[in-house]
């Protein structure tokens, strides 16, 4: 029996202990010897719960205990999320995670820790959910040049966007029955400002890059601004607004280009029909082409499936490191403002003549069933840069989005 | 550097020389010691090609190299890839496969001859081309019990029933535009007639359920059968016609029910979109809900880096056996007669009132613009059994499409 330790008995964590009871059937056929949970830490007691006798207090009974091969760090935050990841590395075991703030923070200097200790420092449930991604990445595409990785990453985000596109509803509404639902927290803020999907490509980023790329490198914009005209635009176009994570991996120059942002994605883009809480990660290799993973990006079970499935890969790899692919140096970051992209633009029918002039001749005007009062249009293929300095001369553009491509 | 032998030149064989030099680099990120094409087993010699000089014609030169650790075997068909398999795996070299035809009949013995020498039988290039898929499967969900495998299996049909149904074309021109394009072979019968696609079903229900699924064992239609007309009644469903491989592992019995045939696909389900000659695979696990994979199901550079992917893989794991769960024991056949489904039926309008009748009162009629003389309509929930002994009963029943659910 391999005895496991989970920290944070809150929504993944207490998923964790049912999907090992549940399927313990399961997992045994795979792996004979079976997976137990031995403790359970938390500040709280639980003592109408079935596991309240494994409930624990000190961090130090967890690395005291020589029997602990796994700790499942399910606290979420960076402290003391942090500091007990390290101390259970530094004691051989290995630890799995759901926890992408600590991931994409200092996930690196735990992986380093995790190898010199020869155990592992997983995190297959900080990125999609219950989607498997990162370990395809490392066990499928070492013979591939990655070129892209997007990808709708947020489930909050992408529901709140598909009542707004298929009910009309607007965004407020939208993210009061998202809040109803149990989808959105009561503090937003991280989904629809775009900080949870951000996280998450720069994730991505630094796995396929094999460098670290933070946060706080990476170009955010979240929903907060798109509202329902953008979607009428949008249907006009063929297209329909999502919130994406982009990575573009040049080969030529092996520079890295990453931003979260709003996207139209045209009719036919494997994207396009992700709908509700799913997510999906398109990753396009140079010889394997497009190949998307699609599924439940969030929500209890999905989530701690896949620390399972990490707490089951290091309990197979007993005594020696898997390497995830990623590492404590820094990724070489391209200027995301070089990046070419064509913009969708929406500003005052007054500014027509101005922004014709302005954008060139070659605008294309969108229009927009009951959208009055406007002039809309798709501006030629520009840099991030050249389109920033050319809106700033137009004080009534009202929203930009870039077109993605294919 | 860890040396190969690549059987067979063909389309795939080539494809993994092209994948393994052109990225090189890529692998080498990974996997520092490299990869390098020692040998390339063919009848034939290739004067022109750079690979000239590597060309033997004489399996033992390979099997006798203690060097070639790994041999990918790209032959195609029973004998002699079965043959040269064993030689190899006997002689402790791993061999990495896209012969789903040589998996299916034979790859349970061969895993076990893997199993025995130390070294591995891979065949992740057998199922879905390019998509990761069979890796997943054993390494991201031990921890679920996986009710439902089922997917578009075949980019040759898959392509035909897209431009049948978004072109209206017959289907014997959109057979003809896929040979044109190389999409299918002058002999299309293994693709037309589902072949192809119930053994990809056979391989992955032997993999979930840990028994082996053999391709006569599967009830399997193609779709020589489909008429534009059934496109239009289609529509009028908000469905589409698909060919799907289907495989139910029911929980409880443990038994598992599987079928290749045409479904009507409801707008919404993620396999809806899925056209041309992309493939898809949807797996259902008890925890983490619905999944899918999707990508280039076929075509040289994709199927190739599959296998590559593979033998790297062994390269890593060299000296120990990898198990990806296929085993020389049957699975516990269901049978599928007793699943119940709901048909689309189409007979001759002369018929109408006898089939009220005697399929019950229940049956829903379908209409279709432009298709008259008929009576189409959805039957109740029931076995197949039971349609079958229903349908014997109607001479001029022309058509049968089972509704996928959800």
């Amino acid at each position: 029996m391999v005895e496991i330790a989970i920290l944070g008995f809150g929504t993944v964590g207490s998923g964790v202990a049912e999907v090992i009871d549940r399927n313990q059937k399961s997992i045994r056929r795979d792996f004979p010897v079976g997976i137990h949970v031995k403790y359970i830490l938390d500040l709280r007691d639980f003592p109408d719960s079935p596991y309240a006798d494994r409930v624990v207090h000190d961090i130090h009974t967890i690395i005291d205990d020589p029997e602990v091969e796994v700790v499942c760090e399910t606290m979420g935050g960076k402290h003391p999320a942090y500091e007990f990841s390290r101390m259970a590395l530094e004691a051989g075991k290995s630890v799995c995670t759901s926890n992408k703030e600590l991931v994409d923070a200092i996930g690196g200097e735990l992986a380093v820790i995790a190898k010199q200790h020869n155990c592992s420092y997983l995190f297959e449930a900080s990125v999609g959910g219950g989607i498997p991604i990162l370990r395809p990445l490392r066990t499928s595409f070492s013979q591939e040049f990655i070129t892209d990785v997007m990808g709708i990453l947020n489930g909050t985000t992408n529901y709140i966007l598909t009542k707004m596109e298929k009910e009309g509803l607007s965004f407020e509404t939208a993210l009061r029955q998202a809040q109803d639902n149990g989808y959105a927290e009561k503090n937003p803020e991280a989904d629809i400002e775009g900080y949870d999907p951000c996280r998450k490509i720069a994730i991505l980023a630094s796995l396929v890059t094999g460098g670290n790329v933070k946060f706080q490198q990476v170009p955010c914009e979240g929903i907060t601004k798109i509202d329902t005209d953008d979607f009428r635009y949008a249907a006009s176009l063929h297209r329909v607004v999502k919130l994406l994570g982009v990575c573009h991996h040049d080969q030529e120059s092996d520079k890295v280009y990453v931003r979260t942002a709003p996207y139209l994605v045209p009719e036919g883009h494997p994207l396009y029909s992700v709908s509700d809480v799913y997510n999906a990660v398109l990753v396009h290799g140079n010889m394997v082409g497009d190949l998307m993973f699609y599924g439940s990006g969030a929500g209890k079970l999905p989530t701690a499936s896949a620390v399972v499935s990490d707490v089951i890969e290091c309990a197979w790899n007993r005594g020696r490191n898997v390497d995830i692919g990623l590492h404590n140096t820094d990724a070489d970051l391209g200027d995301p403002e070089s990046v070419k992209d064509v913009f969708f633009v929406r500003m005052d029918a007054s500014e027509k003549d101005r922004a014709q002039m302005l954008f060139g001749g070659h605008v294309q005007e969108v229009k927009a069933e009951g959208v009055n009062g406007e002039f809309a249009f798709l501006t030629p293929e520009m840099t991030d840069r050249e389109f920033t300095e050319k809106a700033a001369e137009f004080e009534t553009l009202k929203k930009s989005i870039r077109l993605l491509q294919g």
